[in-house]
């Protein structure tokens, strides 16, 4: 491509808005502009990052043995109703009435679609399994659309749905989908993490999530330093310690604590460090308060928390009010030792192997330090509670957890058998009975993983694009001040050799300055980049710089083909 | 492809409101499924032909220099009430609130979105001529949705905007994209023809359709035999008959004629050719009625009727109860002989060189014969009023003019500057001067093209597709009842080396029986087939058939790659 023939826009200013790197990185490059909030037009330039991603997805898709095909953005209300999503899918969908007062909505996701679909069209178990797919734009009305394209509200989404007789097969497919994302974002160039998952409310059995490591990213990563073990911080087990819980020594003693309430404030006055500290947590149950009860250095897993038989389905602060109304004690105060007994006492299985530990004082103003389970508070259960920390042991029992920042940009779910039972999408087994299918969903933000790569990969110059993902992999550049027709002819020529061995270049033929020409071509990320000068011309060389490396060096043609394999 | 791997789903029955061919057989053949009306999911074997399609439309959009992009199918209402067209452009365009009341529409064209961008992001006259396009899904809330995605409401559009400072840029790059047009609809082996069109509502100067020739088209296309010449029927000229009008020779007779009110009554009566009797038509003018005289053999084209100076912008049939009013006289007795002075006479050109005709006797029952012009009746203005007819001369002068019909899946349009005016997208020119830019825009419709190609190429056993569109260029099919190996092992063989080459193939390794396999392959229009069965392993040949001939031959393998080029 030459650049005076395509349109690049690059721009130094960018809107305050722009919060994150990827965000100002794509204004200023002019990759995406926006039209209104959480949507986006994808200029020249970014669509050709955009279709890059898209194009290995789908590579990796077909090798997987996924059949494409392409559902209706627009989908009918009564399909939803058959879900029941209509209602719980909540304010993201996109509700729209046609002009005969028809309900439809926008479809964020396509489960429905492909339920029905299947319903209708599998006759017999002897077409399963069966995984079906689409790259297809999607539309989620977030509340707080943000981010760029990383949270929009209409984004390019990969999703694929298989369907199966038993678990097992469904087992298999979801191994052969998992190996798949991985070969994606392998190949993409990206550095990810597979991890498990909450399968939260879209309920089913296994889950995973695809996250590419990024300091900035929106959520944390357990993973192991001795083996393959990595899942989302909100699910990572904490395992109980291998220790078991020492014999009280101290004696039990209240202490006046005006206006000790945290933590912090308790470390301080006791001289002590958090983990010798039990703090208690105040929930809504579904009978009254619930305390869960935790060490002082440890924050509460509300997904965990929100799964306790004693809880509504999640987990909710009580107010100072209820705290007060049940306890008679502020906030700040509250501890196990006299708690009413109507108030259940959950313990995480860190916190349960304290011993003569500090704790609320249950009266205001108090704390009690020496305090000791069973001699001096009731345990009702000792539960996983709480979210994992760098340092703790790895869930399967091999080596140490670390912690990562990530961006979601793959799922993979086992759904079960939830939308096929609900819409009865049955197909005649071996004996001619009905059997209602399993299915798996398995989804890439395609549009996402654009942003993801720039908070991975970029520096203060711009981004860095892997090559596989790069609007082009080489640049070459013109400097010509003199106008000689011969530097002119040679970067011509060097673009057509570079084009007809297939590699992706872009002829910098704008005849801008050499300054801002670099400058762009750095912000846009292009891996390779060389300038042909009268210099050069006269020495037979070029002049050669890697996105990622911070000099240049000067090569002969014969080295760029060797660098450029 | 083995299409074990493949979902195939052909069927027997259709629906009944299945109309038209293609419609028909998109749904035995399993193409595409009504998910509601005007909602269709492409299946794999639908979106196979789909993104042949689109792949073609994208190579030559490219190679013509237009540049790809993508912008939200979701548009914000403000950009719309800045053209006027949030009102203007009705019910088919579809509404929506999102979370926070605020209104959008699901763009059915996106000329204010792309205007919006160019004004944006276009800062001078060298950046220009410039030409995005895009392919993406669109919405039109047709109010009838049928012909399957003929004319489905969710529909894949390729739409491109080009962006000049003069109105002979556009005339460039408008030539060029009609040539590019051209080059689309011949590499995807279509018959075609590109016609002059009425700009009708969208405005501007130029436009040209560009019609898919089929027996059942909606359009009606008049081309020369002597010429390049073509246009829409609404648009081709009627040009004046080349002789004059004779002067009169027969005396004025009014003749009672009761129960004589249409064309067919008054030719039966007076026993002679609708082409010597003169119809009036009584429409609605802005001052009160006007009355259109034409041969009786001629129909008025109401869109060059609805042009008329007289006329409000639409050519409206007045009620039998506005024509009494106005005339005394019922509709099918009114002649311009005698008709009140208010009322204008506009005349086709060939109904204004009649002599001696029979008309209207501007009394109940009654008609005149031996009327003519000046002598017997006004002629306000002469105009041309009519549809053309196959057998009429050229409007360029060379040749006669046939009618065909066709269906429209391509239009290119000169825009000028109504939408960069109403959005006030300018870019300063060489002396710094802001110039209001012209636009083009060019759309085909890419889901249409796949059923007009249906509407156009099938037969009773179904589709013949074109090389160029097949979702296989050829079939391998396995006839093997005795289950030898080496014919698997033959057919397997072949799928290899066809697939080697590069030519996509298809492999029916699903079992059928023979006839039922021949029976797919012929409805879903694969061009070639060959059979691999045991008697043609002992001979050393291949049992061959190409889809649009009627009979099998027996060939060698390289008489197969020589069929296969």
């Amino acid at each position: 491509m030459r650049l005076s023939q395509f349109h690049l826009a690059t721009v130094k200013e960018v809107p305050a808005d722009a919060e994150i790197t990827s965000h100002r990185l794509m204004l200023r490059a002019g990759m995406v502009r926006k039209l209104a909030s959480g949507l986006y037009t994808w200029s020249p330039l970014g669509l050709r990052v955009l279709r890059k991603v898209e194009a290995v997805v789908r590579e990796e898709m077909n090798r997987a043995g996924a059949i494409e095909m392409l559902m209706p953005s627009i989908q009918p209300k009564e399909l939803w109703e058959e879900t029941g999503r209509w209602e719980k899918f909540g304010n993201q969908l996109l509700k729209i009435k046609d002009r005969k007062e028809q309900e439809f909505c926008y479809g964020p996701t396509h489960e429905e679609v492909i339920t029905d679909f299947a319903r209708n069209e599998l006759k017999s178990y002897k077409q399963l399994p069966i995984n079906f797919y689409q790259i297809q734009t999607k539309f989620r009305d977030e509340i707080r659309p943000r981010f760029g394209v990383m949270r929009a509200r209409e984004f390019l989404m990969k999703d694929a749905y298989s369907f199966h007789l038993t678990p097992e097969s469904l087992n298999e497919t979801y191994e052969v989908m998992y190996q798949a994302y991985s070969r994606i974002f392998t190949r993409l160039g990206l550095k990810f993490r597979a991890v498990q998952a909450d399968t939260g409310a879209i309920g089913g059995n296994a889950s995973h999530e695809f996250q590419v490591l990024a300091d900035s990213g929106e959520d944390a990563i357990a993973f192991s330093d001795g083996s393959d073990y990595a899942a989302n911080i909100e699910k990572a087990e904490a395992l109980a310690p291998a220790t078991a819980r020492p014999a009280p020594a101290a004696a039990l003693q209240r202490i006046d604590t005006p206006r000790v309430r945290t933590v912090e404030d308790t470390t301080a006055h006791f001289g002590t460090t958090p983990d010798r500290i039990l703090k208690t947590v105040m929930v809504r149950g579904v009978n009254g308060l619930v305390a869960l009860c935790l060490r002082g250095d440890h924050e509460i897993n509300e997904i965990k928390a929100g799964k306790l038989a004693e809880l509504p389905g999640d987990s909710v602060l009580a107010s100072e009010e209820e705290i007060l109304a049940a306890t008679g004690t502020r906030p700040g105060f509250i501890g196990p030792v006299g708690l009413p007994d109507s108030i259940p006492v959950i313990v995480d299985r860190s916190a349960a192997v304290l011993a003569d530990f500090i704790c609320g004082g249950n009266a205001n103003d108090t704390h009690y330090s020496g305090a000791n389970w069973e001699r001096d508070a009731r345990i009702t259960r000792v539960e996983d509670l709480r979210k994992v920390v760098a340092g703790d042991l790895s869930p399967d029992g091999q080596g140490v957890l670390h912690i990562a920042r990530g961006i979601e940009v793959g799922h993979v779910f086992q759904l079960g058998q939830k939308y096929a039972e609900a819409l009865k999408a049955t197909v005649p087994d071996d004996q001619g009975k009905p059997q209602v299918m399993y299915m798996g969903c398995y989804g890439i933000g395609v549009s996402r993983i654009v942003a993801a790569a720039i908070e991975q990969r970029h520096d203060e110059a711009g981004m860095i694009w892997p090559e596989p993902m790069a609007p082009w992999r080489i640049a070459v550049c013109i400097i010509n001040q003199r106008n000689i027709p011969a530097v002119t002819e040679a970067a011509e020529a060097l673009y057509q050799q570079l084009s007809e061995r297939g590699i992706e270049t872009v002829l910098d033929d704008r005849g801008l300055r050499p300054g801002s020409m670099f400058a762009d071509m750095e912000l846009i990320g292009i891996p390779h980049r060389v300038v042909v000068s009268e210099r050069g011309l006269a020495a037979g060389t070029l002049e050669y710089r890697a996105r990622d490396q911070a000099e240049n060096r000067t090569i002969t043609i014969d080295e760029l083909w060797a660098l450029l394999g």
